[in-house]
């Protein structure tokens, strides 16, 4: 089976820079896998994109050595397990609050005995190889979204699970589930603090840290601070700064649209 | 954020005059949303629509003021976060039987503290504007539907869940529920005795009513017996009816189709 | 192979009241065909309607009796061949201005020797059956547009082209190219006189008209005058005037759209 | 009401040979429709086939007589009840492992009294006729999939739900949840003896078994032994395995892909 | 009709700042008509953009004031027509190399009698208002691209051609034909002289000109020198240039991927 | 830019094992691409495949070494170059009835000198790298049809054409236009002589030569009387066959669908 070269990479205390896909685009994805991106995550959840996509996004990277992530919009099974045997080599899920939550994600991404993951991964097969069935529990990875109190609270448990390889953090719901605004690159404070203590507690157990940045610089300290995998902006974003710059450059009064 | 204009209407005491969306066409509905119709429902549940279709009819929606609401297939959370994501100015979830049922839509619906609706609205910043966030709580339309027999016997309770705007009475399925066939705007007889205290209640309660109409006439009589919100026919009803009208003046036999 | 009922209907002088489609829905398309149309062209000139969509809505049609016709958008022969290898019963084509313009759409159309259409054709086999290539020249119908000045100075010429059954008025066009406002169902004067005396001489010559009407009375004083295939409207118009009809029985002011 | 095929050649104890899809394409749906399969399934589980899909492979298998039948990917309701108003004829359903299960896809797929199915059948009633919903309960065919050890021990249970025709047999799943390799055509052993077992238990409660199967040969074997529907293989089987003896007869040497 | 604020604009003497859309989604069209753009031309000749993603792309640069254009693959006149029948508020056709391509162009785009273009405006009449017909030889803008030697030898010819507004200036193509590597921006020398002619015999004859930068201080420069209308970079170039930039900030190395 | 394989492997004198692909399904090209063929060729001719099908067949190829060559409906440049800047390595066009045909295939391959070809190879740089317009004009194969017996006659001007590589022989329509009944693999008689002197005559001036075959043992024969390519069958055509072996070892009787 094709080794996952992203698990291989933190293996290797190397850092994984993650581009995130929201347009439902082949092209653009296909453009994307080609500069450099270690991984990039078909966002499911916010971004604009169906299963028809997804499979048409996962092709796309598949021309490239970049490894393709994931992210669902919940906890729902039977689209899990239609991402995975489409060829996902990872799946990010969100809101995973309470252990039941990282058992359920992890019953749907895993094959028994680890899990109920039926059996049937037409393009992972093309994908990985012919003996995709026997080496998927080990090169899929499966990170939970740690984004609410309660899912701070649970961590311990959380990261128990079996078959559950990590954390994805994700700073704007953390935000709101605290009553602040939603947004990235929070500086000190209380949630400064409580990202920190997610990523040391992963770190002490063995697991894998991911995170959701608004820019590069940030990216990069949490990098320094103990984060596994970054990711930085989105396609969206590039479309709306890159057309900012140009319309400034051409002294145009430029609308404001925030947010991605 | 741009204002919900069904929810002004009815705070006015304006009536809403509604359309219904059956067919997957983005052209369809933008000749639809055109015609002057306060606001068009999506119907996720029974047209044959799915949500890349969903996001095309939205998007054709927002050509003009008409105000774009969706009809959710089942209470699954991932699908009606990603429909409000889009830029659904509401949502009618069916088969509301029980407070639970209702507190499972409003989390879905509502960003923290009432709900646990994740952030991420890709495409409604676009249509609502920057601020979205900070008052989708309020300019959101979240309607159950009262469509059963457990639903009118709990429909207090129902009420009573913060974050819930009112109800979608869905005389069909009440009548199948009922033992009786399904079917469009009932007369005399215990339906209607149901459906005018389901109205009542909701009056007394200062929540919102909408109903569901198979002709114009019966729609207005709603509106008169105190419902705020009336749906008349679909985009499919009026392609089969005004066939059967050419055909009949044309002097053909027309075939029968009924029921939609 | 499967016999085209719409040549059988004329031939037994029997009308042929022909439905519009200018939705690109293959749900929209499949209902239609229910409803007792004897056929029904898919316009991939002026409808919203590519080739992808024109095989789904061939596929919609083919699950009833109903003949399915196409109106292509020019006469680029590699469309006009896509369409008739997807199983369309007969094509109309646009501005049939000369012999050569009809000579052109007859290569394209028909087998060798009557014309230069390439073999294979693999929906079309699905639908007309086995024995489609052997019988395809006689049961495909093909129709020029007669909607210009030159068009109808050149009758004759046209009509004489081997291989063309008949033409289809287009009375929009037509009305363009004298000077006129676009639109149907023109009344007494200069346009009447010339479509009355193009159906004149393709009767005389044994040739099929087909003329597009706004309403059922004026197709009915169509075939009453002569036209053998008569069109009604559109599945867009039914859409714009039902919500109209819906919209004043509601005492709502409405938006006006006209030109369909 | 359109009379279930399958439903009545199960009754007149006719075999039941069912072809198998994974692609998502109307054409190859359409021209496998035509090959004389008694039924189709539409794979949406492992098949890379989303809703919009589904809709149009059932508009072309509806070209054909052959009954269109629907895996679905899990027992989330929405989806099954948009599967079945878009006119599938009957629900597979896999892991179903315990009474509740088979009680939750009952409830999606029937009527009341029986079921919580919600009124809509839009393409449903093209297919079936205007007095589908009065028979539909009758005529829609409704399997579970037994393919756990869990499924096994309950199978009882499981077959004292009313409403649930019988069971769809899954030896790969069967397989790996018995701790063995997936794959189909088990010889002789404790998984031969687990699906006699059910095929009997089936047969005594009056109840229908189908199987999947990798081989004509297996699946008449599987007939013989009391199933009463069989698949052989699959679209994307027939691709592999027929590109595979091309080029073998061209001397070429074959990459693997196993597993389909 | 709704006024061609491009055509304004030009008239008012203020510069046209035209965006780039190569990538074939909805939704990243959308959002780069939310960002300032004057108009955004959608790339049918060398973006990946067929005629139904042009409808989808049309309708989501119709939530917002700016001005749609559309960039044809070849002068095929079937398709150009369905593009303005979508809303296309301009075309711009490439390899306009004699007066005969550009009386062709202008006869596709244009309502008699200056063209032949066929009656049928169904997107367009939506977009532009009920009145359409009557004006839209006035407010579609036609541009011609110069981008050859013989279409240099040309131009006063191609600009006495009645009906075409001016030309777009493909630099990239401009210097294939020169015997140079296609690119944008050329500085001092044959081209740069040959481009300045261009511009120069437009405005001696009070004709557009538009041209395609490479970068915002070039068309700055484009706008000095006496062009109307100046695009600058694409979509896709946003997604390269912002990936790199991201990544080098990371320290990753990036990969080239010139030519966009 | 990356070598084209096919062109290599006729250079070196081995034979090109071609399969062929008449579904519009990204799935199932991927699975074919990943069976060892040494190209597939995208039919857009007599497929059911559109433009944005061929794009997202194109990717799946790629995921692969197989060499991706496309079969264009006509001659029409638009559709022609945009295949090529989608990555196309080969294109084969239909009809090549004269030089002039020849040539004017040519001119929308090539870039100038040779040709008029526009630049802008957006997905064709991904593919075949950021030195792909300096090398394309090698690289890519261009083969014209000759299956009339016009093209026949013309053989040595269309083959005296600049930057033609050679011819691709089509057997159903050569048989058409000699009065015969379209088919392959025709065994001795005229056509088997007429294609053996086109075989021999591109020997003579070292052009590429390839042909369509129904089976391997043909397709080996062609191999050993000249041909560089062979294409055998079609994915279309493996359903078709597969599914009859498996009805007929079921015992089914099995519904005739000949001609693919």
């Amino acid at each position: 089976m094709r080794k996952n070269r992203v698990i291989q990479r933190i293996k290797q205390k190397d850092s994984v820079v993650n581009g995130w896909l929201s347009l439902p685009c082949g092209f653009a994805t296909e453009m994307m896998a080609h500069q450099g991106w270690d991984s990039l995550t078909i966002d499911m959840q916010h971004g604009l994109i169906d299963y028809t996509d997804c499979v048409t996004m996962l092709t796309a990277i598949s021309t490239t050595s970049t490894v393709p992530l994931v992210r669902v919009p919940s906890l729902e099974p039977g689209l899990i397990m239609k991402v995975l045997d489409a060829g996902a080599y990872g799946v990010i899920a969100p809101m995973i609050n309470t252990a039941d939550d990282a058992q359920a994600l992890v019953s749907a991404c895993r094959y028994p005995p680890l899990g109920m993951r039926s059996y049937g991964p037409h393009r992972a097969m093309l994908y990985g190889g012919a003996d995709y069935a026997a080496h998927a529990n080990d090169e899929v990875l499966i990170l939970g979204m740690i984004e609410t109190r309660e899912g701070v609270a649970n961590l311990d448990e959380i990261l128990a699970v079996e078959g559950l390889d990590g954390i994805y953090i994700g700073p704007a719901d953390l935000a709101l589930s605290h009553g602040k605004a939603p947004g990235f690159d929070h500086g000190e404070g209380e949630l400064d603090t409580i990202i920190q203590s997610l990523i040391d507690r992963c770190r002490q157990q063995g697991k894998v840290t991911g995170i959701h940045n608004g820019s590069a610089t940030h990216a990069r300290s949490m990098l320094a601070r103990g984060c596994d995998l970054v990711t930085v902006g989105s396609d969206a974003r590039l479309l709306v700064n890159g057309s900012r710059d140009i319309l400034e450059a051409m002294g145009h009064k430029v609308q404001v649209s925030e947010g991605y």
